[in-house]
């Protein structure tokens, strides 16, 4: 077996023990060889008599392959001169490493890689492993504390027979059951007067402003956004061709004013009224006002991502912007990754009356609606009081391990950080001292396998002092001086902290 | 109670023997008033003392309720004059009603209005309803053939403790246990070669046509596109701004020659190659290969939607565009929404090296990853061998109830239509008399309850004779007779046969 068939079909190995048939793991093996371009096109393959041999196969295995290879256009038999690989297969190679020039993509897939900080797919994913720590991860929940058990019992409802209404195409807006769940649910506590024809089921809050700036946004229309702001719907706002109109943050939320003068006419704000991020802030009541009263005039709009809404600690609550807006300006968004979980991709947009058909029309092109298992349950979950309960259990839970993270870091680490605690939301801010890079720390410090966001990472035109975002919710109290303890050894290491007495 | 607001007041209704308490009831109900507009700002609400004795509550109750409506800005107390709505609630009333002209909406979102024919939302939609027939829908499996019992078992194994695995943000491009077992079908059943690292798992394939448009496409670039085609692709890729360069299909497939002649530069071109969809011809060999060289020459791209590879009847099954290619120039779409079923909202891309990281920047920007629950089932589903056992029986399943249909429609309908079965998919085609209007066939039809597509609805340049798009995979067999005599005496009433002798 000297020729480079021969050589190549040495390397076959057949595996008698296997359930698949002799005759297919042949056929596999030469189909892989060449189409990975092992053996190329015009090859002469040994004859059959040969490879019964070699492979102490019968004849009749070797001519079943063979037979398939030849009718798929592998192999091509010249009467009375044997088998080939067909002309087809020549020259054939590895094709990616053929492949040195970049690809052709889109201006707006360019414009994308180029807008992507690493934070940003760091945010959502770095942390998928199970195994990586989540202790000062911002916006990841406690997963221990879901009540799986409830949960695993209402999906087995649906899990019973196979039916058209749980496995076939769902309803185009969501399931009703789950919509009507939610304005109630809307209406008891953000003061929002919706039907259930204005509610939309979306695979979470990112979809909803994916497909918000399709719907809305021209190249080159400006949008206000908040400074420091939201980094994925900025991201998902600009890739729409948006300008992006960076409002600073106050003691009362976005300035206003400053986009009344710098940029009146924007065609949308982006707005996280209920606590701010990333700073935490309470959209103040006047400003709600002057949002909605210019929106009015200038017919734009207002996206009110609703995030964290439930988990308020303290402070006065205030009623949604949809809530408040007499004109059908604001669109609101709402998602359960974070009273639920992130995994359960299930989010909601309440629309005015006049966007809901043409967003709904969009949302049919960009995707289909989410699954209804996971909807039938999530329905289920509100309208028996699981729902209520949950974010009820959520907010003592996560309220106390604020406090406790709060008392360790300010015992430990309270002459380097300055801390900030929030009245909603799942992170504290901790500041640093002037002068300090905070998105090198935050390196530094995954370095130590502990993981913080910088807030520097979350501004558009603005320098902020430097500060760190600190998540507490997955940090159970009595984790909290023991993990707190590791963040000011790293700090020491680092240098930031004088060395322990 | 004379005043407006004590007009109002009077129809708020108390529920005693409701959970919720009775402070809250009160305050919800005026809320509701004040946010719809009915009590407007700067009207006086009747004393406490009055509210007592009408409501029949406590005072301390109505203080309570009160207190909250001041704390949350909807009252206003001035002191010695009593409470009233506050001034920012006035000239409130249904913001709706005064939104009379039409919204501001992007240009994208305009066009796509416009590019949306009914047929398009009631491709998918209009089917929901668990009560609608499905019987000649194209594309509806047969739900109740699916193997509920082992999937509840498989996907409990996951629902039995609240990890951060199962509920955390996924792994971005999905699951690897997934992608793995998609590597190894793929290998098996499509002579792909390729490794997980290259496959991205999306929420079905209409999501991937949507990142594929965004990621290769620019406005103006032009696209071949199979003439009768897909419309949601079509649509999709005409939202990315693309100039669709419509192709004729022949017993081969898509005319790659008129492809040349017309315009040899495209960047794209998206074809059904396993059964050109809607009219069920493979793509014969000597067009893949010349689409393959085409595209590698070109630097463009190929789109293969590969749907309904799994459901082949007869003929032969060649290996994918993918496979074949040499030059990296192919992306490979699959779905599990037929094999499996619509609502799992799985699908997944199977790309050249060179385009997985700009596709996962660009998805991380749209969308997460889908629910890991169902992404790990269908991982369990495929490598515990149901996957292959579940194709091999739908396919045998359909056969039969293609053949069955034909049957009965060549016996009672024989004369009319004249019917071509497909070798893979599930609908066939049953072509009209010439000069008959399809689309007003099919929907005289849908008036009577039967659905079917006609395949004018398809064709974008192209007039194609008249036929009927008539799916058989929702038809049991013992059912043929009865559901083709019920389209019989639809036609016969509808004047297209004779009477009933």
């Amino acid at each position: 077996m000297k020729s480079p068939a021969g050589l190549l079909l040495s390397a076959i190995d057949i595996d008698r023990a296997s359930p698949i048939p002799l005759y297919r793991q042949l056929y596999l093996q030469i189909r892989k060889q060449v189409l990975g371009g092992r053996i190329q096109g015009g090859v002469r393959l040994p004859s059959t008599r040969t490879l019964s041999k070699e492979l102490e196969l019968s004849r009749i295995t070797i001519l079943n392959a063979f037979d398939q290879l030849i009718a798929e256009g592998f192999l091509a038999s010249r009467t009375g001169a044997g088998t080939y690989v067909s002309d087809e297969w020549e020259n054939r190679g590895n094709a990616d490493e053929q492949q040195r020039q970049p690809p052709r993509l889109s201006d707006l897939s360019q414009s994308m890689l180029s807008l992507r900080s690493d934070h940003f797919r760091g945010m959502s994913y770095a942390d998928w492993d199970p195994a990586a720590p989540v202790s000062f991860l911002p916006s990841h929940s406690t997963y221990d504390a879901f009540p799986q058990t409830v949960w695993r019992r209402l999906m087995n409802r649906h899990l019973l027979k196979p039916t058209k209404a749980m496995l076939g195409y769902g309803e185009l807006q969501g399931l009703q059951a789950l919509r009507t769940a939610i304005t109630e649910y809307v209406f008891d506590a953000r003061g929002i007067d919706c039907t259930a024809g204005q509610v939309v089921i979306v695979s979470g809050a990112q979809q909803a402003f994916n497909l918000l700036g399709m719907l809305l946004l021209n190249p080159q229309d400006s949008v206000w956004m908040e400074d420091p702001g939201h980094i994925a719907a900025r991201i998902a706002l600009q890739a729409q061709g948006a300008q992006v109109v960076p409002l600073p943050i106050d003691e009362q939320g976005i300035d206003v004013e400053q986009g009344l003068r710098e940029c009146p006419d924007a065609r949308l704000v982006f707005t996280t009224p209920s606590r701010q991020h990333p700073l935490g802030v309470t959209l103040s009541y006047a400003r709600r006002q002057a949002l909605i009263d210019w929106a009015a005039q200038q017919q734009s709009w207002i996206i009110e991502d609703d995030c964290d809404s439930e988990l308020r600690y303290s402070g006065r609550l205030l009623p949604a912007l949809y809530a408040m807006d007499q004109m059908a300006r604001v669109i609101y968004v709402g998602t359960f990754s974070k009273v639920l979980f992130p995994s359960l991709r299930l989010g909601y947009v309440i629309l005015p009356h006049a966007l809901v058909e043409p967003f709904c029309t969009l949302r049919a092109v960009m995707d289909r609606s989410p699954p209804t298992v996971l909807q039938a349950t999530t329905a289920d979950f509100m309208i028996e009081g699981h729902f209520l309960g949950h974010i009820r259990r959520m907010r003592a839970l996560y309220q106390a391990r604020q406090q406790a993270l709060v008392e360790q870091l300010e015992k430990r680490i309270g002459r380097f950080f300055r801390i900030t605690p929030v009245e909603a939301g799942m992170h504290l801010i901790a500041w640093l001292p002037a002068g300090l890079d905070d998105a090198a720390i935050a390196r530094d410090l995954a370095g130590h396998n502990i993981h913080t966001y910088a807030l520097s990472d979350y501004c558009i035109g603005r320098t902020l002092p430097p500060a760190l975002l600190i998540g507490f919710a997955g940090t159970p109290e009595q984790q909290a001086a023991e993990r707190v303890e590791a963040l000011a050894r790293a700090l020491r290491e680092m240098g930031h902290l004088p060395a322990a007495t």
